[in-house]
């Protein structure tokens, strides 16, 4: 198993569905970040920066080190976020980090530890770099969580095959709701979960749109190859799938729910 | 197909799980509820009254015409709020309904359309008595959205169970994540509907032990005899699966979601 066998794949559309997701789910996931005093924030897993250069827009008086385990994610980073100096880029892997015990005042992880054998390595390794007392930030999906309207039955196996995929790479796409339980396990102190919930039917159109059309459905079809190659669905039943999926985010009926998880504690 | 083959039954233990889940959750689906103007609410589906005490504390210049189906619960109901000029209760199917059009002011509507065979038919009633312009309330669960931690197979399927039970008397477990378009196809206008979930891990022990202990499970149990019978489940099975679901609500692993969904609409 290498971690960079990563299940949404680093495809140019890949990269096109993250800039969307961040600019959509912005204001649900960094609404009410706090890091107290500034500083210093450890950001492990920053994949492409767009949750980088959100917290630099929010947090005017901090700087990111910024880490990825995947060169070619780090160099779109770089590219997207130009030459500043409020921001360090670093090629390495959370678990095995070296950086000076106490080096950040605060840390910020958003969709790492879902695609990890071993979260809760990443976690005690992110207690070290924090200083104690620092603010420690965690958003995590919950694919568990996914529910939408009309849900047959061909969307719902097309939709579980993702999670599945996940699984499979040894992730564990459901560990939203599992936050507490893994930062106590780290020997974080005030441990606070917060359900940031899209939910999202006729009445918001645009919302329902961005959410299905640019998010969930592109996440799926970047997992179509190795679904298809597992031999889990074929062909008619991913396309069957997939067009029943699509509809869940239009017409008077479609409605699409989906929970992020945002837990905040002390390092 | 008898409407009042009812899947949570109307046994004592059922009335004392009402009571508890009526006070546990009286802040989440009751905050923010507005009547403008006060006058007459139209309750169909009162149950054993529970809503009904939430409604007059909570709206001083509002009656309550609450009716139901089943005249055992309507005695509860009675005997729970005792003689008061601020509600009339009358035994009654709301589909069939004959209150003149347009007598209540507004209507108030929970855990009502996820029993019915045709919701569409009660809503259509809803929106004859209701006068134009009038605020419609309506809160429903969404057993889909239903998760927890540790999730085991034993606890989902008996879990899952419930919902099944509930599709076989023809009612839709899944109801929530459907309410705008049902109402919407019912002819009622500006139609909001807002998820209403219950997140609870060990940082919230008290919200967590009400609502899986003293609510999921007594709902669950009280659909036993029903599900053994249809040999989905054996005792084991049950037993196995049911000391699971207990699990989820201690410990601190153990964490509880679920998503009721509130909408508002225009009579």
């Amino acid at each position: 198993m290498d971690d960079r066998d990563y299940v949404h794949g680093y495809s140019a559309r890949e990269a096109e569905r993250l800039a969307d997701q961040a600019a959509i789910l912005r204001p649900l996931l960094h609404e009410g970040v706090r890091f107290p005093g500034g500083g210093v924030v450890f950001e492990p897993g920053c994949g492409t920066g767009q949750q980088t250069a959100a917290l630099l827009a929010a947090h005017p008086d901090i700087r990111v080190l910024a880490t990825d385990i995947d060169d070619g994610q780090l160099a779109e980073a770089r590219a997207a976020l130009g030459d500043t100096p409020r921001v360090s880029f670093r090629q390495g892997d959370v678990r095995t980090t070296d950086f000076a015990p106490g080096f950040a005042d605060h840390a910020f992880l958003c969709f790492l530890l879902e695609h990890l054998t071993d979260p809760g390595a990443a976690l005690a390794a992110v207690r070290r770099v924090v200083k104690p007392g620092g603010a420690v930030v965690v958003i995590e999906g919950d694919h568990g969580s996914c529910r939408f309207h009309p849900e047959t039955a061909a969307a719902r196996r097309v939709w579980e095959s993702l999670p599945g995929c996940q699984r499979a790479l040894g992730g564990d796409p459901d560990i939203g709701r599992r936050l507490y339980g893994a930062l106590n396990a780290a020997g974080f102190s005030s441990i606070a979960v917060e359900p940031r919930m899209v939910y999202a039917d006729a009445g918001h159109p645009e919302l329902r749109a961005g959410f299905v059309h640019r998010i969930i459905v592109p996440m799926v079809e970047g997992a179509r190859d190795r679904v298809l190659a597992e031999g889990g669905l074929s062909p008619e039943d991913w396309e069957r799938g997939l067009r029943d999926l699509r509809a869940t985010g239009q017409g008077v009926e479609g409605a699409f729910c989906y929970t992020f998880f945002r837990a905040v504690a002390t390092a």
